[in-house]
């Protein structure tokens, strides 16, 4: 089967955009994509928008088909890809079947989100809407299934409270080099650690912030590829699996089954492993989830993710650098752009244009989360040779 | 490039489903479909949920990760596909890149909606919001759409107010005949040209009801479909097309951009044309609809669909059986569910379990429109040989 190539990224200033709507936020990366790569609007096969929540947040619908029409895209096929806080993941993955199965030779994903012109709780209700009703009716929200997980986590495996924080310190300093972070700021451990109580024993830093933001990348089938640029990368394996929706019925609280399942299909369809992997982008929408991710993929065994921080593991100059972009914690959490901002950053750590954030890796990972680990997508991608 | 089979299909009784919430709706097809086809849940690879609107309507989000939960199907990939009234036709699209890519080998679509609980008022606000925000901020809705171009069709034409009815005639009869649908009751011409004024010239049997219902469809490789049935369906050609969205930027207000882009990929690929297909279900959401798309798909001249609807050419027994399902007029437009139900009533045709419905058919088509045409796929399915 003929490979897959991303040949184009781009995304916007992540933060608040007061003015635009969904719309605008989406054009912007998505007409960025296509004036970089030298792609006409009007020769793309399929346009997909990772998008979880317009009508709630916007009361506005049928967005991707505005987005084709004001790209001038027409007649484009386009379509909504909605995984909750994994639709940018579930993004790469449709827009990887669109070329694989030979549906579109010219693929633009778009994932956006517009959500800071709602209050806090407006926000948290609606993202917390992801839950089953079985435990959505009894007021529990995601930061309450993080606080509950980070607890059970050091107190099994005796991890300490500082690691969690050494998470956030490590994700901000990363977003001071990133231009399109919402927070360019480092931030130290001692602010973290006394930040106010959110989710014990979770505090106000160990959570990503509420974001408007678009994210973009152009696919094609490799055959084609260099027709548009000599530097490019390649979706080597791509692999979704969901676990229980209902977060109490999980056998173990510190596993998730989605990161582990699609972890093992990426992985297989890759030919890779773990100790391939050079970079990864994981979904720390609360700090400890990268702990969780570090270990569902094999990065660290069961209850080590922690001590692998606390060492340096996972720091830019370290044997893994996790989330070079800031991560959501520092770069932001525009639902549906999110899972692609982790291949923006990816792609542009394989093509060297990273800018002061660069590493040196030929293979990189991405995870993204639906909900609660309810869903969850795992990409690889290496550079092409 | 291996062909992809549908092995199964069903769907619920459509209505209004007093005390179900999305989900319940959803898992009455999905299992109905599973079990009939012997497939076990949890042999799922991919799950699609065609679904608009859970969010708005029922202040619900993440409804394809409760569904997967609740039918005992992970840890299967879910994605919620939306392309707002053709979310089913674009869940078929998914379904057959899911299998043509090779991303899975066993993938569920269900597709579902949950409205009637709403007001009419709310409903139409909701669906509304598909259109683009310059056409939305100045009030109009679908059926405002659908009244002008009615107006402008009837005047250039020279066409009868009468045909538009006879459209409405016919799929109700046919409606009768369909134990899922909503309406099961023949409305005379009559009773439909003396029946309140929604937007002139259109009245309220021109328009297809407010719907709770679900349906599925089972996609598989076609290698392995006889392991499960020897009476199975082929999706021949498949594609989808957007128009522009907004709607008075089109040049001819007659021709649907959508159906006539997402036809031709569809006839292309199949290798079929419009004189091949014996059986067709198409988007009747508005009584004018049915003659567009008549037009647009190549079964009549410009301007000419009414006559042949006149004549008799898309009765039961006349030269292409339309809407024998009882169509969105008859049958209900639970507007997730519906581009799948139309897939369910080709595939029942085709396999020949239509009952009182059936015609003779070895080759179908189904015609699911987005919005007012804003973005269309179109389907074309064969016998199996």
């Amino acid at each position: 089967m003929e490979r897959v190539a991303i040949i184009d990224a781009s995304m916007t200033q992540f933060g608040r955009r007061e003015g635009a709507w969904i719309v605008d936020l989406l054009a912007e990366a998505g007409i960025e994509c296509l004036e970089d790569a030298g792609v006409a609007a009007d020769d793309l096969d399929h346009l997909y928008v990772s998008n979880m929540t317009s009508g709630e947040f916007e009361g506005q619908t049928g967005v991707m088909n505005a987005l084709v029409h004001d790209l001038g895209g027409m007649p484009a096929y386009t379509q909504r890809v909605d995984q909750t806080s994994a639709s940018g993941g579930a993004g790469i993955y449709a827009a990887w079947q669109s070329i694989a199965s030979g549906a579109s030779d010219m693929t633009l994903l778009v994932g956006g989100e517009k959500m800071t012109h709602r209050s806090t709780a407006e926000t948290t209700d609606i993202i917390a809407s992801v839950t089953h009703p079985v435990e959505y009716k009894h007021g529990v929200t995601l930061p309450s299934f993080a606080g509950l997980t980070a607890r059970h986590y050091l107190e099994r495996f005796d991890a300490s409270r500082e690691s969690l924080g050494k998470v956030a310190v490590k994700n901000h300093r990363n977003g001071v080099d990133n231009p399109h972070a919402q927070f360019q700021k480092e931030v130290d451990l001692e602010t973290i650690l006394e930040s106010p109580i959110v989710a014990d024993p979770l505090r106000l830093y160990d959570f990503c912030p509420i974001t408007d933001g678009s994210a973009a990348l152009l696919f094609c089938p490799e055959s084609v590829a260099r027709e548009y640029t000599d530097t490019y990368a390649v979706v080597s394996g791509v692999d979704g699996a969901t676990d229980t929706q209902v977060v109490h019925e999980r056998e173990d609280p510190t596993v998730m089954g989605g990161v582990v399942e699609s972890g093992k299909g990426a992985y297989e369809m890759s030919g890779y492993g773990p100790d391939d992997i050079d970079v990864a982008e994981l979904h720390d929408m609360f700090t400890i989830l990268e702990f969780l991710q570090m270990e569902g993929l094999g990065f660290a065994g069961q209850g080590e993710a922690w001590t692998l921080v606390e060492e340096g593991y996972t720091e830019r100059d370290g044997e893994l650098p996790t989330n070079t972009s800031g991560g959501l914690k520092s770069k932001g959490h525009p639902l549906g752009a999110s899972g692609v901002a982790q291949g923006v950053e990816i792609y542009e750590q394989l093509v060297g244009e990273a800018g002061p954030r660069q590493v040196e890796a030929d293979v990189g990972l991405c995870c993204n989360v639906g909900g609660f680990g309810n869903c969850v997508i795992t990409t690889i991608m290496e550079a092409a040779q």
